[in-house]
């Protein structure tokens, strides 16, 4: 037996802003962040768990304070007992009584559960050898609808409906895994799409992407019509007509704007246009797929648990699934949504990018072809080709295709020297290079006060914190 | 001009789980908490705008935390330009771009923005020398919606419907204020229906509410159904016919066992049915009106944003909303929420209670009363009597009404001695008293390690602290 000793919380930001990289229309200065947790057991294996929760800079403390707090449901706690029972875990974290009452399961609190979760089926996976797609696709049906919570969700999928999609997928599931082993899954990239980039970046970057082998891309829109016209024509012209173009709005727009942009590209070739409003607004989301059809509507990136994409799926919000690995309650919620994707018939394309989230989502996708739905037709996950260098195993896109991980965890584990130079604010890249993090945007700047003073990660004093 | 100098923070907490006060099925040991936010300016009038998040223990060293990350946004502002625009402060403070990340508008992160949004209104209304209810009453229909974020309400609500609603309810204002100012608000009572109290406690305590001039009271459900029939048995039985028992399930139920458990109840004279299930749910709670008409559902108290309660109201998935003075992101949202419920016309029953919720949620009912729905017909405000001896004007609930407060401000600021008795975990109430407040509840309890060790609270190491 061994015991969880240390939740470890690493405060770690990349100064993305600096180059405009991953910019839209509501996002013009995101720094790259990760809420990062590492758990340590007193094994003789010296394996721990790894996981985060994305964020994109200011905030990103406030995160680890919620995610500290967490340190009580697990450190002591009987390692083996609690990682082959992760169903009990989610329990502990998302149902605690007081802490729950400032979600519940949504926003910073339900995210910090996530990050910890996905850390506890990181060490699960590194200790049975496997990444966590091939350890997920290796559960039987009962194990795997254990770790799901079905509150909620009965009015759309039970635990027996879930268990029935599951058992449909078990014959094939060995020869899946021989494909998924020599093709790998397939990518998508918004590389060459940021608002920020010129018109030759977007160019240049579109025309490389369908050499690549990419079979779509993505376009930020949203903040100028003409802009977002001319870029289209630009992005087609690049890429021809066998690589298609999705558009993503990022919340942008109301019902009735939604709809007269969409229809004002006048392009039906559009691939989906991707939140184009509150990813709160389900009945909206179903509005504008009504009024952009046959054009289809994605989203999910934002939403933050599975009753709300259980409703979008009712009521026909949303023909593509866009989870996030770190949105939500960590492995055990997004399993939930896959399930629930299945039983609508809706496909999922993972939201990635950002930092770390490419390496997570790409294990649930494969899983989700090996045991869930069984097919990746019309599928395929996000690519960004930013700051994978800092994962022990960056991910690898070929042919427009993500290949198989092969070392064992949940692909969140980063390199100890990326945790201590990127550590906010006292690593080696910010301490001594522009502090482009510590301020709000110049758009909304206040006419401030010294920074030093006001700056919230002074408090804690800290961008890595034990608690044991 | 004078200038915002500071912004404090308090985690204060009182230790109620000792008494089972506010037990209900799912929050079996509540410490109701407040993260607490003062702001102070160098203006040779002293006053300070106080506002705060409720919580119901553990966590609120998050909501802090998050507060303390919104000190960049309103220190070193000018005090008279910012508090005469807070639509501005709304902007600010909502959508800044990185910060949004952790919500968007919602949980840890809106609910902090709200406290912040709040104190600035406490300040406005003290330097105005009103108590906010008037205040707000005596704004233009103009100056009240440029206090409205309208995006993501237009399907549903314009700037210009509301101008109209506003326009409307003009010409009775001061006829209104002088029905206020005689009779004061509505009140219905929680206080005899906890499930932790005796049979005997509820009976009397409900034979009190009827004597006191209450006209509905509540009574918590939803852990055990024969228990809930017996209870309501009883509490019909105390107050007879001409008082209303509304029930509150506090998101027990999904769908068919919702409709099941309140047909098992046999009694179509239930006043409503609070919350059945989880409060994202839209479409749950629209199949659950339907399923238990003509008995009402109400709910709001865990609805994070006017997105979420525009949606409820089109798919006509409550009769009665219950807003709350902390949830959402401040006065502002609130009164976005207050339009759309006018809109729809459907009945606001706040949600109060807690620590404060009281004091501060009956200036927006006064203010909806006076100036947007012009009715105080089959509404009223929740009543629980704990707590408010903590606030410099406690709430004055006589013959079943809340009377109007008379001094100026929002009605949030606490008694110092309060801040400091209550701070966690260093006032005198945690420091020498059982910390019933720092473990997790005995049912989900880890078979932890040394609490000091794992104490979240202990890592900011302050219950206090100033961003100036």
């Amino acid at each position: 037996m061994s015991v969880i000793t240390e939740l470890r919380v690493h405060d770690v930001r990349f100064p993305t802003s600096r180059m405009l990289d991953g910019s839209d229309a509501m996002n013009p200065d995101p720094d790259y962040s990760a809420a990062y947790v590492e758990l340590r057991t007193d094994a003789a294996d010296g394996l721990s768990g790894h996981g985060f929760a994305f964020t994109i800079g200011r905030g990103n403390e406030v995160m680890t304070t919620a995610i500290a707090t967490l340190a009580d449901h697990v450190v002591g706690l009987d390692a083996e007992d609690f990682l082959a029972d992760l169903g009990r875990a989610w329990r502990l974290l998302v149902h605690d009584s007081q802490l729950r009452w400032l979600g519940p399961e949504k926003g910073v609190m339900h995210m910090a559960a996530g990050a910890v979760l996905n850390a506890l089926w990181d060490l699960r996976a590194k200790r049975a050898g496997l990444p966590l797609w091939r350890l997920l696709a290796e559960l039987t049906p009962e194990e795997i609808v254990d770790v799901v919570d079905f509150r909620y969700l009965t009015d759309a999928l039970t635990r027996d409906e879930a268990l029935d999609i599951l058992r449909a997928a078990e014959p094939g599931r060995a020869a899946r895994i021989a494909e998924l082993e020599a093709t790998g899954y397939p990518a998508y990239t918004t590389t060459p799409g940021w608002l920020g980039y010129s018109d030759a970046k977007l160019v240049a970057l579109a025309q490389q992407a369908a050499a690549d082998g990419f079979t779509q891309i993505k376009l930020k829109v949203g903040a100028d019509l003409d802009d977002d016209r001319r870029r289209f024509a630009l992005a087609r012209q690049a890429v021809g007509d066998s690589v298609e173009i999705a558009i993503d709005a990022n919340q942008r727009w109301d019902v009735a704007e939604a709809i007269a942009w969409v229809t004002a590209m006048e392009d039906e070739s559009i691939a989906w246009v991707e939140e184009p409003t509150s990813p709160d607004d389900i009945l909206a989301h179903a509005a504008i797929a009504r009024g952009i059809a046959p054009i289809p509507v994605a989203t999910g990136e934002h939403v933050h648990n599975r009753v709300m994409f259980k409703q979008m799926l009712q009521a026909g919000s949303m023909e593509v699934l866009q989870l996030d690995a770190t949105r939500v309650g960590g492995v055990n919620e997004n399993i939930a949504i896959l399930l629930l994707a299945a039983n609508f018939g809706v496909r999922v394309c993972p939201h990635a990018g950002g930092v770390g989230l490419c390496e997570a989502v790409q294990h649930l996708s494969m899983f989700d072809f090996v045991a869930v739905s069984g097919t990746r037709e019309r599928r395929s996950i996000e690519f960004v080709d930013h700051l994978h260098e800092h994962f022990i195993e960056p991910i690898d896109v070929r042919d427009g295709h993500y290949r198989v991980p092969r070392l064992p965890g949940a692909g969140t584990e980063m390199h100890a020297a990326s945790l201590a130079r990127y550590a906010y604010p006292d690593g080696a890249e910010w301490s001594t290079g522009a502090d482009s993090g510590a301020a709000p945007d110049a758009g909304a700047a206040p006419d401030a006060g010294a920074a030093a003073d006001t700056d919230p990660a002074a408090d804690t004093g800290r961008s890595e914190a034990v608690h044991a």
